[in-house]
């Protein structure tokens, strides 16, 4: 299954507890779009947010995020990994 | 310790074997920041690589970064994770 990486900018000054609820809306709508959201990470200066995800095409993610309420244009396809 | 998110650029076309060569180069070097790179994700179609890392500092995980031959300066701390 294809890994993505979508960005969020405009969460400054967002709390853990906000996040974790947005992150919550993703997880309890993904399964009808066969996504899921791994991780998210947040940056509450600059009010970025990665979310790293698995699932059958960038439409089938940014749609979760869309249905979610927190839409998104900039996603990435992630088909080489290192660690 | 912080952890930490950058992004480079520029990196279209490149292949597994070429980001892991370039991730072992940060690996190699990374203990005298007291940096560690997690992960890295490619994009070679947009070009685009996500850095996971922990360090102490923005400028440590950069100057690592900058040893090893790709620089970059996009980079954010990532107080705030969810999964």
């Amino acid at each position: 299954m294809p890994k993505f990486m979508d960005v969020h900018s405009g969460f400054v000054g967002v709390t853990e507890e906000q996040l974790r609820e947005a992150h919550e809306r993703d997880l309890a709508i993904e399964e009808g779009e066969g996504v899921h959201f791994e991780r998210a990470w947040l940056d509450p200066e600059s009010g970025k947010v990665f979310c790293l995800s698995s699932g059958p095409s960038k439409e089938a993610v940014l749609r979760v995020h869309d249905k979610a309420g927190h839409p998104t244009a900039e996603i990435y396809e992630l088909p080489i990994e290192v660690e």
